[in-house]
């Protein structure tokens, strides 16, 4: 199975699950659900659910089990872009290729929408039944995590910073919650430890190679395929592996990353080929 | 015990648990974690952990297995204000006598402050090992609960409503944590059926007159007592208790709910005394 065939797969089964948990959304107030789903209907490329899926079906041979962490993992991840284009963060008009929440529904609503998507993930992951997954993403979103490395983000933006801060700061700003993906799907799978030491290791260099890549696209990319604009980060004089090493060092960097992800899958042999699928589709996607 | 000795006892252990959790954040940026700790010790009556851990101490003598729950619910509370301070929503310059968060730290460490509490509210929840929790604080916060009451409030706040519509609008936006907040101390502590339902009972009253009081004393209050402006909802033309029936007709609403709330602590005899005296206080408080 190829990457592409493998995402659209897990994305289909990640929508009607989606749809499914908030159908039952009947208290929620219309204008609030249509700000949310206008925003979690996207065509996000619904990687975190395809990782969480995926590591499920490596381990146990479904991938059904993973379902509320696949729904809560999306949402989680679509209120941080929620925020993120907000004018007092980074202030984006376009999100894959349409008016951002804010532009769509107004500031407020968008603040809302976003604060009801992080809330509700914890609702659709309590359907696991299980405790840790709760713990696991909270802390991938978390102070420790994505939060967290947000703020890193946030504080260096208008400074030089050197390659080991930006690591740490993509380690925890995108890094945590891919790891949390993956460890997630284990865990619901009935994952050992050695497969969920196994799994915790492909996630964080595929996490790595995933943001070299985010980097190189702003600076390269075309606004038509990422249907948002290209050279944000220059504009905002953020610190970014293009900035810090140029283009071709960093897609060495990211190759190497997606390589060590690759060699991570070892213990699973031919059962993990649409894993080390995505760890490829990582560092040559266009958007 | 009075309310005033309640509450402040129950703020103390709540004030304790919160500093030993946050005390595990070991990896949380230092400018998030101030920007949070400026919010969260920030002297508020601490209501709903004094509820949680109240009604775990009324079903099984103990209160100590409340307190994750209480840091969570606080945790949720203290996010919700953040937000709402925010100058898109309420732009309230002064909580609890002090800059709000955005006009101490920035709008956007406000925004990350406020996700930052509200995921790891969930991270301190699970240490109670309880799904259940999640659950009653995810919805209790969620989309037919708070942040669903707020969109509702925000939609209506520049027209005028309905008593009907006022009502339902406060049980999502502030009941639905106060009832949330009950039901996790008395699920903690083990609670019967019948005493769960009891409680919740007592929360659902409490709650309203808790609200109708709020409303009262932004018309009546005083700016000193209170640490925030006075006259805001007026400003924003805000439907209000006071506004659609007038401060006398409110005030015997609030009575008649503090009593409702105080009948249903009945099947507790004695044990329920400091509840009855918290909806007393509800109602009598100047702040």
């Amino acid at each position: 199975m190829d990457a592409a065939e493998f995402l659209a797969q897990k994305a289909a089964a990640t929508e009607r699950a989606l749809n499914d948990y908030m159908a039952g959304w009947t208290e929620a107030p219309p204008g609030l659900t249509e700000a949310i789903r206008y925003s979690l209907f996207a065509g996000g490329k619904r990687l975190r659910p395809a990782l969480a899926l995926g590591a499920c079906e490596l381990v146990c041979g479904v991938d059904t089990p993973a379902l509320p962490a696949a729904c809560a993992l999306e949402m989680i991840h679509t209120y941080s872009l929620i925020h993120d284009d907000l004018p007092c963060m980074d202030d984006d008009d376009l999100r894959r290729g349409r008016p951002s929440c804010h532009k769509a529904f107004g500031e407020a609503m968008a603040v809302l929408a976003g604060d009801a998507l992080l809330t509700m993930a914890f609702d659709a992951a309590a359907q696991s039944g299980k405790i840790a997954i709760i713990q696991e993403l909270a802390r991938g979103a978390g102070v420790a995590g994505m939060v967290g490395g947000q703020a890193i983000d946030m504080d260096s933006s208008l400074r030089a910073i050197e390659l080991p801060h930006l690591r740490s700061m993509h380690a925890a700003k995108t890094g945590a919650l891919i790891r949390a993906s993956v460890r997630c799907g284990a865990i619901l799978g009935g994952a050992t430890t050695v497969q969920l030491g196994a799994v915790t290791e492909f996630a964080v260099h595929a996490g790595l190679a995933f943001q070299i890549t985010d980097d190189i696209l702003d600076v390269t990319g075309d606004k038509g395929s990422l249907g948002k604009k290209t050279g944000a980060d220059a504009a905002r004089n953020k610190s970014t592996y293009p900035a810090l090493l140029g283009v071709e060092e960093s897609r060495r960097l990211a190759g190497e990353a997606a390589g060590a992800a690759i060699d991570a899958l070892a213990p699973f042999g031919g059962a993990a080929d649409a894993f080390r699928a995505v760890a490829r589709y990582t560092v040559e996607r266009d958007r």
